[in-house]
């Protein structure tokens, strides 16, 4: 049985299991497909994307749903029941005014989208929550994914609530902390001999040959990218429905940027915010930056690379959307920079003592690059911008272990406090 | 000088600076004074609590409001302006519907109040936005605390992104990577030689000798604790404004269940919710159980002990407000038990494996003695049952890092994975 009828095969979908999406289109070909656990274009291979046939839809109805993505739900694959099906509720992050961060970097008019207060601390559970219903309404059996960290975590917690079989693969020499991290939701952790690229290739065996198993970032993938849409949605609702003029966004297969970017349009096409020019931007860091080199040189392809950064959850070196990305960057009139990781673990630094925000090694890499491009005079320090932290610094502690500490050390005596010369 | 006069010596405060609270009166004797940074009474030395004169308010009112604790401003004592002033934005976190550990425990109607969401991972974002309004407003300079964790984090990040200087003490034997989730967001990160006693005694002594020093948990220890009402206030309006019939609630000092307590009656007060009956329960890890022991013997005061224990965040061996969670939890027909610490980790891979949601050791504590309770017929499992979970499983993960792991450890071929198994 062949990957793409496995699962469908032997079961009939049911109305509105998939909310306003109408199909599955190749973004290369523009050939169309139904709706299923499809990921590849039949015609040229090319990757897939849902379309939509959406309805009418105002701010008040939005306003009125949940604190969570599913105020979207209207605008996602997913069922209008979604809130029903147990699961992890993500998203309605803070948008932060960050006022003391844009003093150090002058820019005048500077906001977070913090994604780090997600229920496992990344933007992951955005995504995850839109890929478990997917694998829901096709009647998948067991929910996977193979991941190094992020992914794991969001797909072991949401697949423990959701009550589906979950596996999570990763790669068998990463650290304890990481393993416990994803352990701790599920019985099923797998450890896999090999690199990340080994555990992904077989990942991609298993959804072929096995009926019934949704990896989420494989064969339900379609459905898990458009969760990084509400990270947009989100983003101008909080502004009070309008759009910002740059957003610097990170780069890791690229599906974060793009959605994002779709997401504005969408919302512009919908009549919900004013048309407007967004220029969007991307980060990379610089031991994995194919598109940055590839913005950089003018060419239209990306070079793959092989990884070597402290920014692992940004470590892909043949990025799926990369070209997409430098199209969009192009067409807006952002940029593609990156950062060196002693700039990401400076910019860790700097974000959490001016804004209370401790960000991973991938946020570090977004706010190094925000600073970059300020200072290469490729991002308009007077016009509106947005920074996106997509996890958070609890995950990837070792990076800053070296950078901060203690100032003194005192005996428990005023005296020796007074003496240490802090009041 | 003196430490109560101190600082409303030098600064007149401005109108409305605390919102609608009238004074503090002291919870022993019932003497009343002015508000301030005054946090034992003068006539007996009681702990003091803010009073109030609230408005009529409704709840679309309320719901009109920010996805934060603010939405209950009016019911705090902050000034109506306080969104405008640079703070972290707590709250307003995920009520979880809890069936898979419903089933697991026997409980028919089980929520999981998910504090772990905050912007520091912990309930203490919430005291401390409060703390951090009253400091600001009276004009302190310094703003600082003495912890070993939840609360230096807290306190660190919001002194970070309010831009008012920041110190953290704490004990010099604390593990580095508890240090850096504070340095991280501060440079005035102070080692003390000597064990949390001492830490908390020296900043009660700095309190009282140098002007303007805002302890949160000391001299605005009154504003700080109020801070934990928003808890029940969010319980209760995420219940489609109702109350449950039982909550079980961690007890370090017992200020957050005395708080819980008080929202819901100021809730049935102000006309908000319907009047009704609300058990309250506390939970100790056995190691620092104080209050449980009281109240397993039948005794109105708490006797001290020496905390022994994996749940750091609740080991307060003298809690200060022991005896009111004795009343409250006798009164309301509640109980407290407490749990050893093999049972607090089992509780933590439970909580993960039925919600997906990793808490750390103060939550694991408060689902162990759930199980417990139920267990004991203590609880009754037919009634509506809310848990608060107070933080996240990323700051105490050795606590499970020996209980969960990797299932398998395959080769990367399909054949390995057929041969372990996991299909």
């Amino acid at each position: 049985m062949s990957t793409t009828t496995a699962q469908t095969s032997t079961r009939t979908i049911r109305d509105g299991a998939f909310g306003h999406a109408t199909g599955l289109a190749c973004r290369e070909c523009g050939a169309t497909q139904d709706l299923g656990p499809y990921y590849v274009c039949r015609e040229c291979f090319g990757p897939l994307e849902i379309s939509y046939d959406f309805p009418a839809i105002t701010r008040e109805q939005i306003e009125a749903g949940p604190a969570n993505i599913w105020r979207y739900k209207a605008l996602l694959p997913v069922p209008a029941d979604i809130e029903l099906s147990p699961n992890m509720e993500p998203g309605y992050t803070r948008l932060l005014r960050a006022d003391n961060l844009g003093r150090e970097l002058g820019i005048a008019r500077l906001w977070v989208k913090d994604d780090s207060t997600n229920p496992t601390n990344s933007f992951k559970d955005r995504v995850v929550a839109c890929a478990l219903s997917a694998a829901r309404e096709l009647g998948s059996t067991v929910f996977a994914c193979p991941s190094t960290g992020n992914l794991a975590n969001a797909v072991a917690a949401a697949g423990a609530r959701a009550g589906i079989k979950t596996v999570v693969f990763i790669p068998s020499n990463l650290e304890t902390p990481k393993q416990v991290n994803s352990a701790v939701y599920t019985e099923n952790l797998v450890a896999v001999d090999g690199n990340y690229d080994d555990v992904n290739r077989l990942a991609g065996e298993i959804a072929g040959e096995e009926d019934g198993w949704a990896f989420v970032n494989v064969n339900v993938r379609p459905f898990y990218a458009e969760g990084s849409k509400t990270l947009g949605y989100e983003i101008a609702e909080q502004l009070g429905w309008r759009l910002p003029d740059q957003i610097v966004i990170p780069v890791a297969s690229g599906s974060q940027l793009t959605k994002v970017h779709k997401a504005f349009q969408e919302l512009i096409k919908l009549g919900l915010v004013e048309d407007k020019p967004v220029k969007v931007f991307g980060a990379q860091a610089t031991g994995c930056s194919p598109v940055s080199a590839a913005f950089r040189e003018g060419w239209d392809a990306v070079k793959p690379v092989r990884p070597d950064t402290i920014a692992k959850s940004l470590a892909i070196g043949n990025p799926a959307d990369g070209v997409y990305v430098l199209d969009i960057v192009r067409e807006t009139g952002g940029a593609i920079a990156d950062v060196s990781d002693d700039e990401v673990r400076d910019a860790i630094v700097l974000l959490a003592r001016t804004e209370g925000v401790f960000t991973e090694t991938a946020g570090g890499t977004t706010v190094g690059v925000l600073k970059k491009l300020v200072e290469t005079g490729q991002l308009d320090p007077e016009l509106e911008t947005v920074v996106i932290n997509t996890g958070h610094g609890l995950k990837t502690l070792d990076a800053v272990t070296d950078r901060v500490g203690a100032r003194a050390t005192i005996a428990p005596t005023y005296d020796a406090f007074v003496a240490a010369g802090i009041a």
